[in-house]
């Protein structure tokens, strides 16, 4: 057991139903849970938006570091999401075109060792609901499953399959209404800025129930002047079909 | 046996050793290797910037397809490698800032189905030297190996080990000279674009001897007003350590 876990929590003594096990609690940051993101306002002005837009979400509950490629953001789940969507948002607000690249990042072996222990419960998180920017927009999404598979239960070893977590991502996507169709490679997501965003992160955190290390890209693009025209309804968003390969 | 697979090579009748199993040969089509990339010049001028670039390249022998979020490349790994550094380098070629987002993408399931009998053998594919364009270009790199194991010659299931494909890559990295350091959820790479392309695609390929579906991504950064200077020698770029996390 690792020494840095918080204790398991007690059972309940009054309960007469067997205890389930304990599982220990682990933060974000044992989990390696963060982002890294990049802004590109298409405009000669692009260093006053990015500065101006990094400045417009609330960094202080999280760790952030800007670099000269892209920024690295620390902090829970619900935190981070919450300052993407006021950053990329700030950024696009004056009507630019910006694309925003996006990368989520949880688990282990990666970002951190893998020391805790196998039987630990990778805890749902479930996201607040993002209020929306009025901001329209598309994004190619990827989702990287990173399953080693591991021991049988009944002996043995136990086989991966990420697409059946890619699978099931794009569904909730489609049920949210921001699934528009599979790409080559990658998913075509449109809608909301806050809700694109928490697309991409409900599906990176439903693999992450099962899946140790789990990673999400999105290119999200606002603004462009090649977009297409916003649909009359959200309902429209959802008509296309994903293709077979769609991931 | 996938009907449209090429038939195994006939061994050699006079070859007195036991011939080795013949190895069905593959195309890149059939096995979904392809790009998708998007430019990002920062500059009100960026639709002619994108324009230009993407004329820049030779597409004679891709499939190229442009939408309002990013384009896809579909060709052999040279072809598309060369189509890369040309259409970048043209786009960073007038000094502006210019960020480019490349992803690479092989294998099945996924893009493609794994039609492909288990024992096709996911032939090396050796990149001819891409020529340097004398831009100096930085970039962030993840890699990601999707393995999900497979059947154990020995009776079983094989679990997988993604982190080994990753830390062979970087590996390659440090010997090709463009390795900095590791970052959080990434590589930091830093070199002309050529040689930063190629290390990328070098390490989705060597990943790609062993495991089916394989995927990278590049945030590579050209001419940004941040950049640290360019240090006098290739050698210098080299001195940095990859942490243990690095990907």
């Amino acid at each position: 057991m690792n020494p840095t876990l918080s204790p398991p929590p007690t059972a309940p003594v009054a309960s007469a139903a067997p205890a389930a096990p304990a599982a220990p609690a682990v933060t974000p940051a044992q989990l390696g849970v963060g982002a890294r993101f990049s802004l590109h306002p298409m405009t000669s002005d692009f260093v006053d938006v990015i500065l101006g837009a990094l400045a417009a979400g609330d960094a202080s509950r999280l760790e952030v570091t800007t670099d000269d490629v892209s920024t690295f953001v620390r902090g829970d789940e619900a935190d981070v999401l919450t300052y993407l969507r006021d950053v990329i948002g700030a950024a696009a607000s004056g009507g630019v075109h910006v694309v925003a690249q996006v990368l989520l990042s949880r688990g282990c072996p990666g970002e951190v060792a893998c020391e805790l222990p196998d039987d630990v419960v990778l805890h749902p998180v479930e996201l607040p609901a993002l209020a929306p920017t009025g901001l329209r927009a598309s994004a190619h999404w990827a989702l990287y499953p990173l399953d080693d598979g591991g021991p049988d239960p009944h002996g043995g070893a136990r086989t991966a399959d990420h697409m059946a977590g890619i699978y099931a991502a794009i569904e909730r996507a489609r049920e949210r209404g921001t699934l528009t169709r599979g790409e080559h490679f990658v998913t075509r997501l449109d809608g909301d800025l806050a809700d694109v965003l928490a697309t991409v992160a409900d599906g990176w955190l439903l693999v992450g129930r099962e899946v140790r290390h789990v990673t999400t890209h999105a290119t999200i693009s606002l603004g462009s002047p090649g977009a297409p025209p916003p649909a009359g309804t959200t309902g429209a968003a959802t008509s296309g079909t994903a293709h077979e390969d769609a991931r």
